[in-house]
């Protein structure tokens, strides 16, 4: 199987499993335990928390969640609470159907258009933003066209224009992929781990040390009184395990993963491009317009390669609600594919994927 | 090591550990992928989900949460929107935080008083519920005494009382222990796995058919809507493989755990009996009267005990609430251990505990 859809989730790395599952075997103690035993997996949940904060910038502190929806939903809920909050039309369904339950609890949602390519405008997203404007969230990589918004930029023009906002970013599909830490601007930032080799089921919300936010979850108070609920210690090993391996060599996977993706650009023919090229090079969206993207993705898993059809998360409708706002038309929105790579991902694999591709859509338009 | 702090946290069962590696390393798909790894995943949650409904009873669904903490909030921030929640001065943290932090909710909290076991006083109980109130929470087995709340009658006459009002429980410490399905009259049951062998990161809500709840995390719509994020394959892979061995055993082991738990009663020489023999046999709670349970705990840790102190989850408090609410006086308070057993405690184990136990004890005597 040629897997192409690490931006709907990743293999296990199975180093990180078999830590996990060391770890989790031998100190299986409750890390709230007043024994040596709890106080030592509580030590080493701490470990974790600051070699993640160490990559991301001093000034951030880590609250572990269980997804990045929860991440989501938590920045937006607990920041989001007066006036409007502004967020984009390129948002993964974890913020965007949080911002429009807001209307439901007195805040006023407003969503800035996209570009082409699914990153935000940023002039457009600036006029939304006023006084009474409590949140901003803006992803920092679209996960349906691998679009990169320049986070930092946008949270420092957002702030200028009010400073008492909270800025939130979903770094779901950038954490552990692309390089930098993260500027001062952005005060929370969420992180998933199976994009990156942990498991489903493990996430996290990076948050200002000096931002103050309502806890989420209520009861024995783990995470700083943040999010309560023993912790998923498996999960949160597998996750510090893979994502330091991955943002240790974000920078050189960055080319190589660039090299893969266009590799794969190059042998495909009659497909229309819809990532930009200057976007993360882990996701590349093609459209075979006018055909169906789903019965595409069934034919390519036959032979042997696994691809996405936009975001996993909204595969029950027919059209991406995120590609629309992006202007394309019912032709190309049909037959849109997402090819996302790991690090291991090879050339080879890419080429013959596209062969498969080709061959595929060129059977598809002889049937019709 | 004998550990005996199984209501905090069990040792993950290997097996249900290597199924969940197995699954998780072949079928790493995300369940919302629209090819047939993904479908398969998907299968494969419906598939556990209904093996573990079919063992509670057939009207109920099983909304997986990442933790009986998430499945107490869902419930009663869900289930308790207007007028008044009456739950227990028993309740867990994760109940408790939850019905009092309410209050900011324009909802008012009502807390029934608990026998000197822990148990509620029903009469008490159901004074305190009235025509406004739309949730009751009644947890099933203390975790702090091992009292058994008969959460089948309580439900029964609360619903006489006002058939309209939510019935909840907090089952975490008789899921797959207690015999017996869940009646009718009950509307949601919170469940842990890393209470019976699975993982900590992963539990759930038992939730009726014919009973609405609002969303608690929004986003890709998974778990029917209710709870957004990317299913946690791994943990709930394990949650399962362990529940379901431990419910098909549930009845055998009832009777070897409780004579485990009375060889160590009978073993212990100056200790005071907090539990109830009539309580769940996996706790024995008891008290070194005018001894620090801290000291005691640590102390046994070093001669290779894993003890208690009451809820790990408040063990940052001197006293704990629930007790406190049962009537015991300072005394009493400060010697709390909480011996808590597993299906694979031996009798031998349980002796050998004592002896060290009131070994301990002694020397602590001595030392004062």
């Amino acid at each position: 199987m040629i897997y192409l859809d690490n931006a709907a989730t990743t293999q296990p790395d199975e180093e990180a499993l078999e830590y996990a599952r060391e770890f989790a075997v031998n100190a299986y103690y409750n890390p709230s335990a007043s024994y040596r035993g709890g106080f030592d997996v509580s030590k080493k949940l701490a470990e974790w928390r600051s070699a993640l904060c160490a990559e991301v910038g001093g000034e951030f502190e880590l609250i572990f969640t269980s997804c990045g929806t929860e991440a989501d939903n938590q920045a937006i809920f607990g920041a989001g609470r007066r006036g409007n909050v502004v967020t984009t039309a390129g948002e993964h369904a974890a913020v965007e159907r949080c911002v429009t339950e807001l209307k439901n609890r007195g805040v006023e949602p407003r969503f800035a258009p996209v570009s082409r390519d699914g990153s935000v405008k940023t002039e457009a997203l600036l006029d939304l933003v006023d006084d009474r404007t409590s949140l901003v969230s803006v992803m920092h990589v679209n996960n349906e066209t691998g679009a990169i918004n320049d986070i930092a930029e946008i949270a420092r023009l957002v702030k200028q224009k009010n400073p008492r906002c909270v800025f939130h970013s979903d770094g779901v599909q950038a954490f552990g992929k692309l390089a930098g830490k993260l500027s001062g601007d952005i005060d929370l930032y969420s992180v998933s781990a199976h994009k990156l080799g942990g498991l489903k089921g493990t996430g996290g919300l990076f948050k200002k040390k000096s931002l103050s936010l309502p806890p989420y979850l209520y009861g024995g108070g783990q995470e700083g009184g943040l999010r309560s609920g023993t912790e998923n210690v498996f999960g949160i090993a597998a996750f510090c395990h893979a994502a330091l391996a991955r943002l240790k060599a974000r920078e050189t996977d960055l080319v190589r993963v660039r090299a893969v993706r266009e590799t794969l650009w190059r042998s495909l023919e009659g497909f229309e491009r819809i990532s930009p090229e200057e976007g993360s090079p882990y996701i590349l969206t093609v459209s075979a317009a006018g055909l169906r993207g789903e019965v595409l993705v069934r034919m390519l898993w036959e032979r042997g390669v696994a691809a996405g059809t936009g975001s996993a998360c909204s595969s029950k409708h027919r059209y991406s609600r995120v590609l629309t706002a992006c202007g394309y038309g019912k032709d190309v929105l049909d037959g849109v594919l997402r090819l996302s790579f790991s690090p291991s991902t090879t050339a080879e694999e890419a080429a013959e994927a596209a062969r498969i591709m080709n061959a595929c859509a060129r059977e598809f338009r002889e049937r019709m």
